[in-house]
């Protein structure tokens, strides 16, 4: 028997993604069902499964026995809940980060966790889907830089695409809106601190500094623009950047980047663009004590959707550790607690 | 007349390009002297220069009215005596950087250079002397990338050399010691500092957060081996990360990055470097919102050391504000004294 999952709140463009990573991987999607059925999103990923059924009541795909998972890219506030709601009813959950905005969804969430034996994924995708993030891990639990001492992680992103989902309309107001998007840094730097825990080997971390600015938006004052953090774990530091000022001269959404030092050489990914240089994507460079070498990474295979099914089958956590999972979630609330609030406006 | 000019205190090499940026803007070299004769540097430098007498009493140059400027490149403590020196005999000096490793330097030194009416120029090099760094600051000025919001700045350094002057024995002792070099933020990212104030505009910033770690030399406990910092100013943030890691296979000393977003675009130079791709130096990269460019900048002409001799015939100050010039040098000697210690022996 598939494992049959239903998606539960469509409001960012990443249900995509995860709806196709787990349909590729043998699930079955049985159902969905959103609070804004009128969103962009909900629309366009309703009419890419027309056969699949849709419920103005989520709560029916939440209680139904047959479903084993729960995916969500509801807005980022409302994720919390949601997994709440299918933790309590025995499901596995599967959710786009950030996966929680605060200490209390967080804490409710652990407790479930521990309780219900099901898990919580929250897809920090680039580590899961971004093949030359994955072969940087690969090098460095191989020794090729020697013992990792910062993770270097810059993830700028475009606010408005000429071919967005919206018809070019730009982004929903929920975008804008910090109570509801939950801060730059604990949504699109969660990848970052995912990536500095997992290599640098760090089971736990801390937030040296951390600040969120709003640089160039005038009209939404409350919208954070830019953000950076410094990290520290036993071991090692690590720094992120995030901004919303991808110029649209990029042929991408953003030109991330993340560089790793050891002491023994270091690793830079250029994971989306190689900027006036080679075509594609996840370009890896490395430096080490014998030379220099360009990997191209297209070939890297991805297995993060097929160990999330092999979980709720098996009843494993290989996709991601839980503890892992919940460490980069308090980060990320503990980063944007303590950042401090820039405003040029 | 030409600018006549003696170089006193020949620790470090970097003393080379300052007496040849000299020479070449058409200054004479009238004397020699260090407190340390046996140093490498200072032996090679005589060995280049045989016809410039060598002084065994520095005061002797510092007090010899025909002689309008003092170069050093001292061990980096020994900069701010011999800078206070120089100018209280009426001198414009040229320093290494970093000029001083102490707030009780610096203000001797503000108050000397507001006496005497002299100038005190520390060469923060790359901006100066790295094509790519000027031509980055021509296109911010132009407003090719709209304002800048931050500056991130990459100042890996590589420690033992095989081609290293002391033939290979590694670094000198005074390299090791905290005392004597100042600290791994205050010494080699200063260079980063000076770009952060230059390329935001800014006359003032402040450390939000700063480290130094060492991470991997348990022979030397006081070493830094990494440090970073954040910085703001009155409208950007700024992030510096310098390290001793660069491996033996990478083809030059460092892997010098910077990063300039803006609110229209970015700039990333790849200033010593282009890992695995273009030959040669001072590569830059471009996005903004029509597009992307490649500028190799080998051809941007350098002028700063043709602009310190026209200071001292002209007394003006044209090759680099006085005040930007203390501002850099109160913010690295901050970083050093907020930095958080990370000893990892």
């Amino acid at each position: 028997m598939p494992v049959r999952f239903a998606a539960v709140g469509l409001d960012h463009a990443h249900i995509f993604g995860m709806v196709s990573g787990l349909l590729e991987a043998g699930a079955e999607l049985v159902g969905l069902a959103s609070d804004d059925p009128d969103a962009a999103v909900c629309q366009q990923l309703r009419t890419m499964q027309p056969d699949v059924p849709w419920f103005d009541d989520a709560q029916q795909l939440i209680d139904d026995p047959t479903i084993d998972l729960i995916a969500t890219a509801a807005i980022p506030v409302r994720r919390g809940d949601i997994a709440i709601a299918a933790l309590e009813a025995g499901k596995d959950v599967l959710t786009d980060k950030p996966g929680v905005v605060t200490y209390d969804q967080l804490e409710a969430i652990k407790k479930l966790v521990a309780e219900k034996g099901r898990f919580w994924d929250v897809v920090f995708s680039e580590r899961f889907n971004v093949r030359s993030a994955i072969k940087a891990g690969e090098l460095v639990r191989a020794g090729r830089i020697g013992r990792v001492v910062q993770t270097l992680g810059l993830g700028p992103h475009r606010e408005r695409d000429r071919a967005h989902l919206s018809g070019g309309s730009g982004r929903p107001d929920w975008f804008y809106d910090v109570t509801t998007y939950g801060g730059i840094l604990n949504d699109i730097a969660s990848h970052q601190i995912d990536q500095f825990l997992w290599l640098t080997g760090s089971a736990a971390g801390d937030v040296v500094s951390a600040t969120v600015a709003n640089f160039n938006h005038p009209d939404h004052p409350d919208f954070q623009d830019f953000g950076d953090m410094t990290l520290a774990s036993d071991t090692a530091q690590g720094y992120v950047r995030v901004d919303w000022f991808t110029p649209q001269g990029l042929p991408t959404w953003g030109d991330g980047r993340l560089v790793i030092v050891g002491t023994e050489g270091y690793i830079e990914l250029r994971k989306y663009v190689d900027i006036e240089g080679r075509p594609g994507t996840d370009h890896l460079f490395v430096a080490d004590q014998q030379g220099t070498e360009y990997i191209d990474c297209s070939d890297v295979e991805l297995t993060f959707f097929g160990d999330v099914i092999a979980d709720v089958t098996n009843r494993t956590n290989t996709a991601v550790p839980q503890e892992h999972t919940f460490e980069v979630s308090r980060l990320g609330i503990l980063a944007q607690e303590k950042a401090t609030v820039r405003k040029l406006f």
